[in-house]
């Protein structure tokens, strides 16, 4: 099979290592801006236009790995209208474009498969599909942001603070220069859009998805609920319900003998839940050049024999998202206690003007509205929902 | 698609729930001495016959869930000769007569899948030989034996005694009358065979795993272990190196915070580690008829769909098992200090004539000699591998 790549950055060229190094599979051309160090050999197949790779007949497959919205999303979608399959471990793009995208795949009669984006090297999604063929996904959950974890992970070794970890993230590589799409859950909110869609054959938005990340955590929370047995970790959350799909990203105080809370450095691990096969959750690194590289491999090898995984959007009217009316209880630090707090507070203890409390049972749209609306005021407050 | 069933209890019951319900694959025939309660309706289609399915040129797949290794060996090559398919959940079977299962249908041109032997219903060895298709898997290790496991994790909340916990297992159905094959190891060892060979290409046998079970263990050994930060579990390990494959079954003590430690009740925890791919692992219910029964089910569909999963025994010259000169520190109890065992201890206690001891570095082969010597002879004896 012939292969096109288009740009040629981390995962581009892990791709091409995976490729070359255990397959048959033929990359014929690679558009990128330039050449890269080292790839100095390839100078023959690089190109600056990408009407060579859409006009060549003998590429049957274009990996984008470009990255962003644009040009990505048109080089795509020329892609697919050009009758290539397309592997993308581009997740922003199939966040933002879920339904134009695979209903363009669809109408050509071409494949896009997109596994690495969510859970990196983790065959995540391709077992999502599997699974569903005989079973019905009621819930999937689970740590997608290595960044996050690594941070989160880091606070609880060290009881560091939040900007100190941050910073060694960034210079690990593990977070970007502006890492606001980690940090504020962003990141997590588009994997749980993919999740969720592959998983129920929905069509949610991102602009479904309630989102409240771990930019205002402290140490002290960290602390806090150390002290409690806890340790706390970001989560995406979807579930199907008769009302539809309830979805959501937040903090959570995960017990210290869940799986979750064992999760080390910048690893994922993501769960279904299946009415015939129960809990099933899988483990391994959610980034990085080599592991990414190979599931974006493992995709287009896939495509090559035929191994079909189905998606639609069959049940898109029917599991429409829906309110978050999930009832938990939460861990909240606050530093001022008005009227509106105390209503739906169980037990809180106050120290040097610090407010710990744990909440009645509350719905996560209450307690995620009353987290925006702190944010907005720029009061300090910071919460996680607790797991039992 | 049709398809025949032979046994109809426990996962041949299974199997054929998830398949009617959730599938348009067609059970044509079922082999049963006697029909089942709560499944009269079948009368029509159940015979005592197994020449009834092998004789039927519309049954393309036959699942052999009869258990054991005759007369399911029998049936089962009959059928991969008359050119069917053969999905089986039978680790018995395909641990004892793996090579010449595999190449009876290889040269038949039909397909013999057995995801469910390893992991019950965890896509363990799929995504195992999907993961090999461009990556080199070096290790395979994990939980892989749910009464085990039910056992270690009473024993560990409760502090209870073995004896006590296996009862109870039992009773619940976890454990059978005759629970030897699992508490000895021979269950897991039976696991390895067939996942390293998979993970390797590799043709080992049962006789080339080195095998010491949890059936001596005490609520002592648990308290112990607890009290220094780790917890016992029973895992099987299979690793490549340049001299071979070096594969053994026995009881770890694995630290709180890792991921094996936390896998509660009968659950199972398996992990490849692959050069590109580093390390992943797939957590889940490793037995129970549904989700055993979907695998089956999840079997079929792939050949149904003609989703090609490749084993070959091309390794099994170069990849023979070689000696398990692979060297660990040791937890060991015993009753009694010899010149033998001081010779590679390197600190104990000793509690109202009990010793406590931790080996020096020593290998697994000279650590299951001593094992099997000390059973042997009749002398109470203990021990658990230590993982840092």
């Amino acid at each position: 099979m012939n292969i096109g790549i288009i740009g040629f950055g981390t995962v581009g060229s892990g791709a091409y290592e995976i490729a070359k190094a255990a397959t048959d599979i033929n990359v014929k051309r690679i558009l990128a801006r330039h050449g890269r160090e080292g790839y100095e050999n390839l100078d023959d197949i690089i190109t600056h236009n990408i009407e060579d790779l859409i006009e060549d007949k003998e590429i049957d497959l274009v990996v984008e790995a470009i990255g962003g919205i644009e040009p990505a999303r048109t080089y795509v979608l020329a892609c697919l209208n050009a009758g290539k399959h397309v592997v993308t471990p581009n997740k922003n793009l199939i966040s933002a474009y879920f339904e134009e995208l695979t209903e363009t795949a669809s109408r050509n009669g071409v494949e896009l498969r997109f596994t690495s984006t969510s859970g990196g090297g983790i065959p995540w999604l391709f077992n999502l599909m599997r699974t569903k063929r005989c079973d019905k996904i009621t819930q999937v959950r689970g740590i997608v942001n290595g960044t996050c974890n690594y941070i989160l992970d880091s606070m609880y070794d060290k009881g560091a603070d939040f900007a100190e970890m941050l910073k060694i993230a960034q210079d690990l590589g593990y977070a970007e220069a502006d890492p606001s799409s980690d940090i504020e859950g962003t990141d997590t909110l588009r994997k749980t859009v993919i999740s969720a869609n592959i998983a129920f054959d929905a069509l949610l938005k991102e602009e479904d998805i309630y989102c409240y990340g771990i930019d205002t955590i402290e140490a002290r929370d960290i602390a806090y609920l150390k002290e409690k047995g806890y340790t706390c970790k970001l989560l995406m959350n979807a579930k199907l319900t008769d009302a539809g799909i309830k979805a959501w990203v937040e903090p959570v105080a995960c017990p210290l003998t869940s799986l979750e809370a064992n999760v080390k450095a910048n690893n994922n691990l993501i769960t279904l839940v299946g009415e015939s096969i129960g809990t099933q959750s899988f483990y391994g690194q959610g980034a990085g050049r080599l592991p990414t590289g190979e599931s974006v491999v493992q995709d287009v090898i896939d495509i090559r024999d035929g191994i079909k995984m189905e998606y639609s959007e069959k049940n898109s009217k029917k599991y429409a998202a829906c309110s978050c009316d999930e009832v938990q209880k939460y861990y909240i630090r606050h530093n001022k206690m008005s009227e509106d707090i105390m209503s739906f507070i169980e037990k809180y203890e106050e120290k040097e003007g610090v407010f710990y409390c744990i909440s009645k049972p509350i719905s996560v749209a209450r307690m995620h509205d009353m987290g925006r609306h702190f944010k907005e005021e720029g009061k300090p407050m910071f919460f996680a929902s607790i797991r039992e």
